[in-house]
């Protein structure tokens, strides 16, 4: 298949400039002004609009058995929304049990993936430690293109991952060259609060903040980065909402060390008053972890994604119906965690982000789809407009504008935490692998066209931290 | 008895002034210019001297069961010691075995210290944790005068605090009024460290600070402070050694978070360099935690006592002579950890701080004394020159020097980690409970003569804080 | 004169303690429990309240001639005022014009100031810089009993010092163990957009605040603070308003430099909303400088109260009645620029600072009495409560509760920044120089009762920064 | 003329590959593997090396009229020594004297510039203002490409800008969408510190640091940071030398401004124990402004670099031999201020850079070519390879070594601050415009062959940050 993006702004992660973009058999083949459309060709008029990357959503965890029911957004709906969005790979997260093995979970997760639409990378968590996990680790590393792990600092008594097992895994990493991630809360603090909260009567959702304030994640982003500091290893926090987190990550940078952040679209937006709503339904729709924060928290964000202390944007998406929410209704530590967002994260980070000054276009390609994929080692693969990357594109429209709702859009949940919002840019095309897949309000997203994504070990980043560890060991 | 000290230049923890001061009956009953001398009294001619508040050194281990031996300096001459350089007071730590009730080591340690020569407090430790330890947390606080708990975030396997004690014991700690105490280093980090240094056959006592780096100690401040934070109770840091740590505080006590720092004279004079030592008795006679760090440490944790952010000097003083230290031989985690320092704490703060320009008198005062009775609420009995407080006095030479040695200290160790500097500035008489028991080079410290000090709960800072905790829960 | 304070509580700088305190000849003479009423003294029953150093308020600016008027509060009403809140010492400012000689004007000042009902000090500005102000800042700092020096680095064109006046006078003063002080606006900014403001066509008072932006605030306190570092002399910061300045302070201070901050009771309370104020007057009365700014900065200013990063509280008491203040109708940068609050301070610190439980009793002291006397070296004398001391006292009654309003206040102006906002804490009584002033809502003071406070020069911490210049000079 | 570079890596500012690359007319014309070469083109075979886009270096001084003599590199030597480093452009800087017009200034420097063998744009300072600078700005930056203008904050007496100048300048470069830049010293007081020294009789080269120590310029980039912030427009600082004007940067953009640091080979990696050497030719050799630091300021600065608060690395390239150093020989304030390095800026950033693991391949291009290029709007004609830039590239070879030397070098100066460093990594052929210039030691360097390069106004940032001045407005 031939399709020809004629007549637009080619912008990428480091400037914007007039240019045709022909792709063939999945593949950017052309990037020139004036390309002749091959006969057969598709071809999508440009015009005013601009031609990026397609978006990557770094953390995503459609139909995740989580909380005693599963995520409502399969890897078919999840993904299909994403490509409505201008999302064209999302990279999702296989999440053993203690004691249960990695290889086997982690290919339970790529039988549910097959019916992705889009393309799909994981990272996979480690929950429990022995030397089989060491072992698989290394399995997965070097026979699966699995390039990160995932640790879990909070849920105790579930999955939480306490010190031993942050640092025996983050050696492993180290070793492998993979990139160890974190949830970054101290879940015993979670945990005693939430006893607390309870045994006062605050069964309600706005007890939810309560019981994770942004002390919990400080805390845990700093004892991740000085674990991380004291093996050598890089790391990456994902969903980093508080101003605490932010400053402890500019503080290591700052130092030279090698730490990523990761903020959702969510948290750059919302804030905790969203607990205060008298609805149960409407409090528990917006019950995730990391909460959403105090407003003040916001412009911290905002300035760490400008400064270059943050890195990605991504969606946590882990959605789920009112019914399922309910399970929560007399104890809000019932309520299954998770919000969407994986279709409108590009919207929402161009109309508050570049429309407000904050960012530049190609800032704005950095943080959505380039960074993702230079931090996850699939670039230039994807993140990138050139000849030989996959023709994962989105055509923009800078000037169109839509208001966000449920009603409308193609999660599949009944809830959009950013209902109502107008904002300005929008995705008018998305071609993943080269075909068409979104066109002005057609979906046509196919299930099962989505692949997975192996991603080799030792990215860039990762070889010069090596030679810095063993200049000072 | 009756003692006049005549002549002097009082030094307060505010200001300098000129006065005679009488004691009578262990208490300063007369403070004025031209005091009579009654009729038998004692007569100290102070004439250029100076007449400050007794040191209090916050932290000892005075005859301490340690890593399968005993410290050296029992609870006698470790005070008679102290009494030699001016100090007058310490507090030293009860530590129980896991499982051990807390009240019956607090008796223990009771029995123990009955042989001191200068007055003693006790903080206990918090090692373990189930009903009975919050239950005899009680006891100790409301009738024993314990009013302040340790917490040790290292030493696994044997004596490690762990997120889930740490976050009962301040929340009881609140409860009760009581200040909690941290040993600040990442036990697991530790651990895994010393584990690797011992595997890659680096057994002596230079892999001492490599097995506990300064992210080590800043790790766990931090995550203390979070705790605190979040519980809303005050919290103190011992032996703060670290820049890392040092920042940690400085950014929590500028947010209003009300957290005081310690810091040890070793670690404000040496570095690191000291465990390179070729000769093992030597390298090993400076082994302690934290260990002392790179030089660059040593100007932040000056620059920290002058900023405030730091507020009281110790020496966790604990001493092993080299028979004991040689348990290590082999290997540099069987080396028993401790220094010594109760002797010259005061005449190096003096030399280095007073004498740089770095500290007033009177911040001197409040570093080596008054800072430690207010914060452990043993003010204005100890701490101050007032009128009703405890006879408890140093006459402060500041023109006379002395070479500090292991041959000519009264510490009942071979060695000393001060050995060969020259210091200007020595306690040249000192008065404890209104007795001469140091003067001119004679060390009358008598066995048993010093007393228990029970503390009462609820300081002023702690009242504080409790209105701040009620107003934003 | 004899009078006895019986029953109350002391509490001083460091502690609180049960005690009587009796005042003759204008002094302090006895401390203790019990004390004998001597034949004819005054009592004063103080039962539950507590005796406290009277306060100092070290900026006010009373019948000050500025912007072509003159501050309605002179020396008698103003310090009457100041009695009535509990503040029994004042530090005002002589302001020399350019080229005016220092000791003439300094000469003026005094004669304005003998009718004060209270004690006085004099800061003295320098505008200007030749041979005959650096020989005239001898002479006051020897013979005159000056021993700070302001200076101004906004209001361009008037007294604004630049960069060779700084360095100049930093100087000197370092020669002369006197303090530099400043008021921290860059006042090329502040005249820039001054003009560019009023170019627009935006005159009110809502353009206040537009003109003198925090950042115009952080830049002149870290240049006064880098000057002084490479100056090598100590430095105290007036009227700090600005997080911008606040973060600079710690920042400096926790390098070890000598740096002091005050902060006025208005820019703890009062943010920039009160510009928007449609009524003209209102909204000007509002009008001094540094404004005030958006709430975000109370907090980081309580918090540096809190950290020690700030050490006094003062009013920059300056006061305009409506018809002065509409001299700026067409012309924001017209209206003489000052607000009220010397009878206010004590108040308002109270209960924002000790009922909120930021601050404890002592802390409160500390903040508004003691410091000021330990900076500008009237301590002993002032803001301490021991025999010897001038009997300068506030006998503080913590349960009783007042609503602050200009209908009632003793202050000469008609408006009051804290109108309308009801504290509880007052002074039930107030002590000046031994004498009962304010008792129980009686104003006695006494027109020029009041004594000039000559201060030495070279205090403690001045002499402790000398031998760190001299190191490492 | 037509070259192929076959067989190598590229490697540009994101990533690395296999390609080889075609240049035809000045331009790249081809990027691929295996691809043919056209007849008659020159062959580059790059087997193990890497083929980068040349370097830019944005701090040049040739042919300089300063200090009572011209630097000794003009433009011709001084490009072609840039070229045997692998250094393709610069960008210099017109410096008109006081009062005179800029554009005139402009030409003259025009004219001394066309001797240059590579490319070379410049900024323009603004030394002066009043209506016609204030015009000819707008001449420059519309007419003749100048998009950057600098500004002096030291030199007082000659070229400084006081606030006043700053202040108008930035915000005419704010009409203009021009970038703003400061060399960031107080004048003022160096000006006292030389004085002073002078006085005292220190008259070396060692005063030389004590005149213009690290406080000065921490407080002059905090002016320049904070009057960007009031002004809203962007702002690079040249030459950060000092962990003080690091902090300030960081802070700035962590609070979101656009301020971009550069940072010199030479600040990199000497410290000032070179202006204690006893011999005055080589201590003057190495005095330039600002100063070699203390060692511990190194390690800020490669910490910044790392963390992307420092953007650009450059040399501040103005050499002068011994005889013209000699001026200085008995005062140091007269010794011409400036040392070399265009040559070698590029060998030493890798060496100490990439080899260390501070840097990634990709990272050492940001910071020597392609971030100079983004700033300075000379993107993607410059610090890309790609096809349609112009075809100035350096074939980098890893693994050669090379021992830096004045005897060797190609610099027109008896000095090198590096000389007797061996570095690895070189560049083995320099590309410019197409031609082979440097290749295995022979410089074929063309006087002439440079072009200016004028720049547009308004990049992608400026824009961005244009929103937001709006926004705030
Ligand atoms: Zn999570
Ligand atoms: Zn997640
Ligand atoms: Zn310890
Ligand atoms: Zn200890
Ligand atoms: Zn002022
Ligand atoms: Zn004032
Ligand atoms: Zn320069
Ligand atoms: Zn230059």
């Amino acid at each position: 298949m031939t399709l020809l993006i004629r007549g637009g702004t080619v912008v990428d992660s480091i400037h914007s400039y007039r240019a045709d973009v022909l792709c063939a058999d999945g593949k950017i083949v052309q990037i020139g002004t004036g390309l002749d459309a091959p006969a057969g060709a598709v071809i999508v008029e440009a015009g005013e609009q601009l031609v990026m990357p397609g978006g990557i959503d770094p953390h995503t965890h459609m139909e995740l058995p989580f909380m005693g029911t599963v995520a409502s957004d399969d890897f078919f709906s999840g993904t299909a929304a994403g490509l409505a969005g201008g999302t064209t790979s999302i990279i999702d997260f296989v999440i053993p049990n203690p004691r249960q093995s990695l290889l086997e979970a982690f290919n339970t997760w790529r039988g549910w993936a097959e019916k992705a639409a889009s393309d799909y990378a994981f990272h996979v968590a480690v929950t429990w430690w022995d030397e089989s996990v060491h072992r698989e680790m290394g399995v997965l590393a070097n026979e699966h293109g699995v390039a990160s792990f995932k640790h879990f600092m909070a849920y105790k008594g579930a999955i939480m991952a306490d010190d031993e097992i942050l640092v025996n895994s983050f050696r492993r990493a180290l070793e492998l060259g993979a990139l160890p991630t974190v949830h970054a809360e101290n879940g015993e603090l979670v945990y005693q609060l939430q006893k607390q909260l309870l045994a006062e009567g605050k069964t309600g959702p706005s007890s939810h903040p309560l019981s994770r304030p942004s002390a919990v994640e400080g805390e845990a982003a700093n004892r991740a980065i000085r674990i991380a500091e004291v093996i050598g290893v890089p790391l990456y926090i994902v969903h980093v909402s508080a101003r605490e987190a932010v400053q402890e990550i500019a503080r290591a940078r700052g130092e030279g060390q090698r730490v990523f952040g990761e903020v959702l679209g969510g948290h750059l937006l919302l804030d905790d008053s969203v607990y205060l709503d008298s609805d149960f339904t409407r409090a528990a729709a917006h019950v995730m972890s990391p909460p959403f924060r105090p407003k003040e928290h916001q412009e911290a964000l905002w300035q760490a994604l400008q400064a270059g202390h943050l890195h990605t944007t991504a969606t946590d998406h882990c959605t789920f119906c009112a019914p399922q929410k309910a399970a929560g209704k007399d104890d809000f530590t019932r309520i299954p965690n998770g919000c969407g967002g994986v279709e409108d994260r590009m919207g929402v980070l161009w109309h508050y982000g570049v429309n407000s000054g904050r960012l530049t276009p190609s800032e704005f390609v950095q943080v959505t789809s380039t960074n993702a994929a230079r931090i996850f080692n699939l670039y230039p693969r994807k993140g990138a407009v050139e000849v030989g990357a996959d023709a994962d594109l989105v055509v923009w429209d800078p000037n169109a504008s839509r208001t966000i709702s449920a009603k409308t859009h193609h999660q599949n949940v009944d809830f959009n935490i950013f209902e109502g919002r107008t904002v300005q840019g929008l995705a008018r095309h998305t071609v993943a692998a080269g075909k068409l897949v979104w066109s002005d309000g057609d979906l046509r997203a196919e299930r099962g066209a989505g692949r997975y994504l192996p991603r080799p070990t030792f990215p860039a980043y990762f070889q010069a931290n090596a030679k810095r560890v063993g200049r000072s060991g």
